[in-house]
């Protein structure tokens, strides 16, 4: 089966929306943030401890798995839901990211790009074919068709290129697509250009995919730029096929994008930041090594329901990370994933309620302790 | 109030013993194996993890609270329990064996032991009576005398000496004990003499302690040597009291120790060779990174019934273990903690059947893969 969405309401004074996806491992809620799987385990934690954070869908990466272990093995295995022991839905994306920003030297050809394997330096060649043939043999619920990201600055004459380019792998991979219980998503680019990106979505929509994601952010780019790229997207986008934005995780982020349509999120933030004792609170980003909480017996945060703050204090946690406990990391990354999930609940709440500017507003006064203009 | 160790058996053919520990945090059985949370936490697990490999008591170790994060900052917390969130029993040693294994450079005086803090090179002196107040503010359930222990090799004139000093620091920490709801063991040394033994077990019995301890044990010193120490000082302790042995954690170092008399054991190894990759199982030990396990989508040990083998694959693991992921150190640690455990259940089930030597004759065929000359 491939994945239904539901659209369930629409924010009367934006374009945030409340949906539901079902896929054959589950359905779950949107808008809903995805904690990352880079190699088949979401860091640090075992797959009981990332579905108690109310996690609907993981992501796992398409690059990391191909050379390691190798998507022959994760077949064997039964897939990939079956070889890391997670029953929830997962989404693969296509590698295109990870070569554009990991694998150096490259090589960008019509064919596909070339490159050297990080781990023994063998040549290597990723085509749209490839990232789908992989992807079909890790069996995940969702496939992203393979793209080129273009990196910030750029050049409009380089982005014109490159759009015409993901078109052709896009379709390139659609061709080749063959897993009846897995869905393909398009991937929209375009830059910070309407005209680009209102193209692209026209094109994409003709091939028919089961979703479409917006890519081209978290490449560096000024957040108003990221806000827009998300708008000239979702406006091309049709309402009945779910939405994701890769690579973006930021709360206030989660929040401005929530508010121009966009569904679904990942980000490898809440598991890297735990690593460096960062965590996230409503009255902003904390780092558990700072000196003040030595003595702090109180939890992460007080109005936080995760397994972490239930039970830990700050001070216990300080101690692990300072003595480089992976249970630290652990117990942070926990509360990071759960706060990311509960921001998107609240957002599902405020959609609702039909608040979502109000609340937006009292979150940013909270979060940065700082006044804003007006709640628009 | 104090422990209460119950013998409820001895084994008919050897020195093995069945008891029961009752502690102010629960009661387990004996003979037990005790998983090392050396910094206030099982390395890579957490609590819950420790409870499930149904685990009687853990050890946490005194020199490296004291150093980070404190014990006054554990006793603020309400105790080590509370810090760590373990409502178990917890067992703290003495320092002793840290400051002479870690700290370096280190001067032995009558007084106690001198040496520089190993993170930031203050001097530091642990006395006795300092090992006490630092156990007592930790409020473990049972502490540990300081004493000395004698590295291998070493002459008898030494350890004439040593012991002599060990039985006055023992007299020390006990005359400054205080907290009414920790007991507090006392160390049998002596090395492989076992006159000195016997001295050193005669005089802390005149002390009265509430348990006994064999140090001087997994120093380097050969298993035959071993196994002679353990014998040398169960001979001289009081039936209704409990043994421990520390430092020991070998799968047949703790059959020939608990068949010499010995109740618990503690050692670092199972969570320490799981960082390795290694995994026990009762055909011997194991490394996961072996190439032969890529494929392999079976359990670590068809028979063991840890979270680990019920869930997961050699495949994964070894993926896991090649990629770096705690998951993967955390899982082989869940495993070899709970195979430790398993084999103390079998061994207190072997004695309660009479038939330990033949229990060990069919460890070792299986486990060293060779025939041994008979079953005494």
């Amino acid at each position: 089966m491939k994945i239904k969405y539901h659209l369930e309401k629409k924010e009367k004074n934006t374009n945030a929306r409340l949906g539901k996806i079902e896929t054959n491992h589950g359905t779950f809620e949107t808008p809903m943030f995805m904690p990352v799987g880079t190699q088949a385990t979401v860091k640090t934690l075992s797959p009981e401890e990332v579905k108690d954070c109310s996690s609907g869908i993981i992501l796992a990466n398409t690059y990391h798995l191909w050379l390691r272990p190798g998507e022959d093995i994760v077949n064997k295995a039964g897939g990939l839901h079956k070889f890391m022991n997670y029953d929830g839905p997962i989404l693969t994306d296509s590698g295109g990211f990870q070569v554009f920003s990991l694998a150096k030297p490259k090589d960008i050809t019509e064919e596909g790009v070339h490159f050297k394997n990080q781990y023994n330096g063998d040549k290597l060649l990723l085509t749209p074919e490839k990232s789908i043939e992989i992807q079909n043999k890790l069996d995940s619920d969702i496939a992203m068709s393979f793209d080129e990201c273009v990196g910030f600055p750029h050049t409009r004459e380089y982005v014109e290129e490159s759009v015409e380019r993901t078109l052709r792998w896009a379709k390139r991979g659609k061709d080749v697509f063959n897993n009846e219980n897995q869905s393909l998503f398009g991937i929209v680019q375009g830059a910070e250009f309407e005209d680009l990106r209102k193209h692209c979505c026209e094109e994409l929509i003709k091939m028919d995919f089961d979703g479409y994601s917006i890519g081209g952010t978290a490449v560096g780019e000024p957040k108003d730029m990221q806000y827009k790229q998300v708008e000239y997207s979702c406006k091309y986008l049709p309402d009945d096929k779910v939405r994701y934005l890769m690579g973006v995780g930021d709360p206030i982020d989660i929040i401005e994008n929530v508010i121009r349509g966009v569904d679904i999120f990942d980000c490898v933030s809440p598991t890297r930041l735990a690593r460096h004792g960062h965590f996230y609170t409503m009255d902003g980003k904390m780092n558990v090594k700072n000196a003040k909480y030595k003595e702090d017996f109180t939890s992460l945060e007080k109005e936080c329901d995760c397994y972490t703050c239930k039970h830990y204090t700050k001070a216990y946690i300080h101690h692990l990370i300072k003595c480089e406990e992976t249970l630290g990391q652990r117990l942070l990354s926990i509360h990071n994933i759960r706060y990311l999930i509960r921001l998107t609940e609240e957002l599902r709440k405020a959609i609702k309620n039909d608040n979502i500017l109000e609340y937006r507003y009292n979150f940013i006064k909270r979060y940065y302790k700082k006044e804003i203009k007006d709640k628009k």
